[in-house]
């Protein structure tokens, strides 16, 4: 017997036909004799439709307010998903974020979960065997008993949060896709689904753009050691994997569990980038905030950095990356602060994407980047800037050039599907 | 300056061009110095889409769980409100059952309020001239802390519990109509709209047929003493009714506040009738026990009862009313019972219509009733059966002749429109 939080999506509940195959999953698991937490979305297209009304009814609407009428899709599923249960004989009942309750700080939009309280769960898994439903995406903050949420593809944190409280073995999160893959499989057919992924390697695969699971939720999930399994909610329940002895899908774990570590375990891109290069600025100290403290101000979010050591002792050049659609306002923001930086010359493109090879066995391989630098100078790909990290580097490239550099790479570190797992 | 309720339901909040218009409403009342709670109901069609979908979940599902599901639809219609106040410049604040909280039974799907909490609605009227946004049709029991809902028609209910708790003057329930009516309009042209009826009288007419505000309302109107206004929310808000010193509308309130008594206030009626006579049943105990009790094991609303005194001293008739849809199983039903209840012959019918004369006046005028007879007489409307009580009388008539039976009677008693106020 196993404690299990198993959570799914807007697409998974979309409609009553599609909460009776949620619940057919729920039934599987509850009748293998687990303990079974549910978290679930709201029905897919609901948020985007009281967003709307939000929108509507004020273009700045006070977040409180946003946050009371938003919850409420998560509410309508919780609900519905317990009605079809106990329609299948199983005793279940729903849990509002403020009924748990899950306390989340008072930034409304966006709040952060501080607490859960699992003791009533686990208590009615033992005296009832009971399957709790519970809202994702919402909380309550404590001091004004008013609802939070939590943003954009909240549930997941939810999910890892309640199973981190309740210490459940494994926090099964079903979506569309069966899994993370070592990069995307519409750009490299070859891309393999990863078995194991630790928690790092997770986190910087879904900051680069595998857009799989909520980044706030693999943080919480490696600060608890919470097990997450990335599955799908349309593959037959009953098939298992005979490489992982799992059903299809991937587990994010400690990297300890990884017995077979590969040096590299994926490959992550993104094409809409920007770059910009501040030309001969002064080499002392506050440069940098000079420039970076600006863009914070006007709310641009910079990617990589690239500062190399001055040649000539006085003058030095600084490369960034920004989002592609905020380029235009990134280069004004830097040009109205021109006297304060005192650069020489501004130069931009738009038409760059970046390139990520990540990997916990780089930690303890030389050599690593290295191969990749020679293997894309073969191609003819020029590389405009590079970054590095204990598990990841980065190269910063044309954006014509983004699937050939991806494919190379992925076949350089023995990722494709012919060689093996 | 005066505390006021003001509860608009679904159809004056369908969008968000309709919230707004209900804000303006909103709006009129804090700028003429106001204090102002607001009750409101889901936006038009949610209700039932949301009703659809627990029907759809399973056929017999959990009350606990239609209700988080249903409650829902006003939870979206408070934020949104109060985000449109808000965007206004005025001060407002959305407000769940659970959270105020208003107090119900555990008779989920159709709880009772039993207490509402108002004090914190009250000190924010005063500290910040905050304008309440109440979600309308729920509350939370208590002892577990979920989410009830009070049954379909349950924000007006809403609305005078919360009036009665904060002290209010006066509970605005803004309609698709302008108030009530001395009978249907589309039957009689010349009907009239009330200025003013008191609480006996409406809870005569709502369960009659004018469905104008939920019955449970009325009465605990009328045991709180709240003076409720029913008003149309379409109509330009500054329009003052010459007769009232009012807006247009219809004021329910105690009867001393109603200074020109008339006899009758109105006539209502209802065709969706079927009648059922038993007859030569034996007279003795427990024979009327013996036919309504099975009646209501099987869920069938008994309305008018007539049984005459004995003429033989050893058998009577008795003729009940059911709605017509319950007709066959109600035949079916006393055809059951008829060893136990021993009468000869069962007769009945369906095309008839009931037809209820309604006045407080009554009480103190004798041959109201006599003059009716005299005046269905006159027509050549048959009755069939008659029933009466202090406030009212109703008459039991072949359907074919309601119309006739009550613009003769709306005539009769001085009701017209051209008959002066």
């Amino acid at each position: 017997m196993a404690r299990l939080v198993m959570k799914f999506g807007g697409t998974s509940v979309a409609d009553i036909a599609c909460i009776r195959n949620v619940a057919r999953h729920v039934k599987r698991e509850v009748d293998a004799g687990h303990e079974v937490a549910v978290v679930v979305s709201a029905m897919a297209g609901k948020t985007n439709e009281l967003v709307g009304w939000c929108r509507e009814a004020a273009a700045l609407h006070d977040a409180r307010e946003y946050d009371v009428v938003v919850a409420s899709g998560e509410q309508v599923t919780s609900g519905l998903l317990a009605i079809v249960l106990e329609g299948m004989g199983i005793n279940a009942r729903s849990w509002q974020g403020w009924q748990l309750p899950i306390l989340t700080s008072n930034a409304h939009g966006s709040a952060r979960i501080l607490e859960v309280n699992g003791a009533e769960l686990v208590r009615r898994f033992k005296a009832r065997g009971e399957v709790a439903v519970i809202s994702g995406f919402q909380g309550t903050y404590k001091d004004s008993g008013r609802i939070t949420t939590l943003g954009r593809g909240g549930s997941d944190t939810s999910a890892v949060a309640i199973a981190a409280a309740i210490q459940a073995d494994r926090c099964d999160i079903y979506t569309d896709v069966d899994g993370v893959y070592t990069t995307d499989p519409r750009v490299v057919a070859k891309a393999r689904r990863l078995v194991k992924v630790a928690f790092e390697e997770m986190l910087e695969l879904a900051s680069l753009g595998a857009k799989v699971l909520q980044v706030r939720s693999v943080e919480l999930g490696m600060v608890h050691n919470v097990r997450v399994f990335v599955r799908s909610s349309f593959e037959p329940p009953q098939d298992i994997d005979p490489l992982s002895n799992h059903p299809p899908g991937t587990l994010i774990c400690d990297e300890e569990e990884i017995v077979e570590q590969h040096v590299v375990t994926g490959i992550a891109f993104s094409k809409d980038e920007a770059q910009i290069s501040v030309r001969h600025v002064p080499d002392k100290p506050g440069v940098a905030a000079a420039i970076f403290g600006p863009l914070a101000d006007s709310n641009i979010n910079v990617d990589m950095i690239v500062q190399n050591v001055s040649a000539d002792g006085a003058t030095t050049d600084l490369t960034f990356t920004v989002p592609a659609a905020d380029y235009a306002r990134a280069r004004d923001t830097i040009a109205s602060a021109r006297s304060a930086i005192g650069y020489e010359r501004l130069d931009g493109a738009t038409d760059v994407a970046k390139v990520s090879v990540i990997g916990i066995g780089m930690r303890s391989h030389a050599g690593v980047a290295a191969s990749a630098f020679k293997a894309l100078a073969e191609r003819n790909i020029n590389i405009r800037a590079i970054t590095t990290s204990e598990i990841k580097f980065s190269v910063l490239i044309d954006a014509a050039y983004t699937e050939l550099a991806v494919r190379t790479l992925h076949s350089l570190y023995g990722l494709d599907k012919d060689q093996g797992a």
